[in-house]
């Protein structure tokens, strides 16, 4: 498939990818410790309930509720205090009727009790009983058990990216380890006569390595890990030499093309000869990006994208993402977060194709968020540095207005 | 100050804080490629020019512009081929008028060349002689020295986060170490006396420690280091050892109080005790997380959480992520991302109080996103784990109706 002869716009670029292939997930086992941010390869059962014995959750007294019925301030109940509940202790009795038992906040209700009055509510006498100035009804100020979850419940499903909550609730349910996704391995080929590593001083006509690291970053963010193959110059056997490597050493592999159209034709046939069903897409209908290639030699996708750094990171917000969080199995998507704020200029599009917009928030006296885009010709490099965030433009829309709101998706 | 006799809003706290502190950033120097998400300590300034030499954008041929004008296809301009710039070679002549030179996307415009003409809008000759179909601008379709970045130019400036976008920026220009935040330490003490770690078997009445981990979790996400000092039995003793050494060897201490008033007041007295000027604020108007202790010794912030793990997330959300941001020099400050959704049932609220409301978000046919709360008594532990996010209800809103437009902020 020769470059641009059929762009089509990312969404349909990732249905074609996903109606394709059938992600296998690897699992490792891992400590619940360390699983902040991974992605849960099964679903995880609780093997117990929670709360596993009844809590109180106030300070107060452990009663029958069925003693308290009636009372008020004018007329209050008397219940004979006849002990405390320790922390973490099982309740020393079993309480009977017009008794009541000291109890904090978390503490185990004592048999018998099914209530729990506030402290606020009564008065301690000196003959050792407790006034109660108001009635309280049967699990009132207590948690029963498995309230909160019940054994055998699914607490963290499939394909959960875990998150501080999920930590904490694990934990208290004691599991301690956990199958989580293994990430994927993503090969990174830059490619390029003129690219040097960044440690190296460029002679003229030179430039440093940007993409590596700009896609190793995102990578790791989301959750796969990136292995570097290196810069390869602009020949056909070298590039033939770390595809075929590549794909025998890792997952996906990433190629971010030398910059001429014939070095990008090059990666194509390459793909397209190491892999079956190989070139899915040749040209995005995006900008920037246009020049993107997926391809799929099996199950493993390689994904050539445009040697620009902004094209290139670009397309690995908007077509890199989604495939990593294909393969990592995320099944339980939360929406991509955005902020709303107003365009400050008119841009125009081209209809049909997909626009993404960097722009810097900037916050106006009074509070109001505005959107200013980020000029500048898409090759320079710090043009992402500089924005906050992306705004896209549709396929059909072929334009926003100054002044018009717009939803600024953060960059990761 | 005894509990909850003032209480003050999230945001009073944080100023009461911000006022007294001043916090001394210490820094450290990292490779740039283990600095993703860390913080720049100082700016970061640009060694070189980028890119430092005229580049060209497009495949084509470097010209001189005036040769190109009044070109049509009808009358084409003739410009002699007089060689080709290889990609990361010093062009290999100097451009004479009416000749030109075949140049690749990135390749180094030659002496003499001041725009590029693309390929395009050209044709080749057998005779050698290249005809130019349009005119072009001088500068059209090249890169300037410095047009991306002037040397001597801030790049990142301090107490930045930062993201892919910076990381590859800085290795374009060969900075491959910088000066970070290092990351504040953060002490965890967990306190009651119900409260046995997650690998241990609860007995009756006792269960296992959440907080902790839920809270260092968190602080690793924001950038902060936690350390873990066990958990402390509901003895002054005990509390006061633990507090005073954590006070020795971290930067800032966080306690989640045993669950009751008195150890909650416990913490609080303790506090005053090791640091000057002590308890600032003794009870938030927040719902959940009122039992919030926030305190100081010197430049050193002591934390008091509610034992309820709910509690004490969303106090970590609200109160702590600021303070941790506010120590590690964060200048820079993004916008919290949100969601907009439709609240599904009716909320009320206190007035004068701020209730965070947990919320599921739910894709409703159509894609409309609707936020539903997510019930339940505050101490269930998966409350959170079930919830996408948060809707503030700010302290004069006494309720939200059913069918209102909410931002939810998501969950850390």
């Amino acid at each position: 498939m020769p470059e641009f002869l059929s762009l089509v716009t990312p969404e349909e670029a990732l249905q074609q990818l996903f109606t394709r292939i059938r992600p296998e997930i690897k699992s490792e086992k891992i400590a619940t410790t360390d699983a902040l941010n991974r992605i849960t390869a099964e679903d995880i059962i609780s093997p117990q309930d929670l709360p596993d014995f009844r809590r109180s959750t106030v300070d107060g007294y452990a009663v029958m509720a069925k003693d308290t019925h009636g009372a008020s301030e004018s007329l209050p109940a008397y219940l004979k205090l006849v002990g405390e509940v320790l922390m973490g202790k099982r309740a020393p009795i079993t309480l009977a009727s017009s008794q009541c038992v000291l109890i904090h906040t978390g503490g185990m209700l004592p048999e018998g009790a099914d209530a729990v009055v506030m402290l606020e509510d009564t008065q301690a006498l000196d003959s050792g009983e407790i006034e109660i100035y108001r009635p309280t009804a049967s699990g009132e100020n207590l948690i029963e058990i498995g309230e909160d979850v019940s054994a055998g419940e699914v607490v963290v499903s499939r394909g959960t990216r875990l998150r501080p909550a999920e930590i904490g609730g694990l934990m208290a349910l004691g599991i301690t380890t956990l199958k989580a996704v293994r990430p994927p391995l993503l090969a990174l080929i830059s490619s390029g006569d003129e690219v040097i590593p960044p440690d190296q001083t460029p002679t003229p006509g030179q430039v440093r390595d940007v993409n590596s690291y700009t896609l190793a970053s995102l990578i790791q963010k989301l959750g796969g890990e990136a292995v570097h193959y290196g810069i390869i110059p602009d020949s056909r056997n070298a590039m033939r030499k770390a595809l075929s490597r590549a794909l025998g050493e890792c997952d996906h592999v990433i190629v971010t093309a030398g910059s001429s159209a014939s070095a990008r034709d090059l990666t194509a046939e390459i793909m397209n000869e190491l892999g079956s069903p190989g070139v899915l897409v040749h040209g995005l209908h995006i900008k920037p990006g246009k020049p993107t290639i997926l391809a799929l030699a099996g199950n493993q996708v390689m994904i050539g994208l445009p040697g620009n750094p902004v094209s290139a990171l670009v397309i690995a917000q908007v077509l890199v993402k989604p495939i990593l969080e294909h393969y990592l199995g995320i099944e339980r998507r939360r929406p991509h977060p955005a902020i709303e704020a107003e365009l400050t200029l008119n841009v125009s599009s081209q209809a049909g194709r997909e626009d993404w917009l960097p722009v810097k928030l900037v916050e106006h006296d009074g509070g109001k968020l505005l959107a200013e885009p980020v000029f500048g010709k898409s090759n320079l490099i710090f043009i992402l540095a500089r924005a906050d965030g992306l705004v896209r433009i549709p396929p059909p829309v072929t334009g926003l207005e100054a002044g018009s709101l717009v939803s600024v998706r953060l960059l990761d």
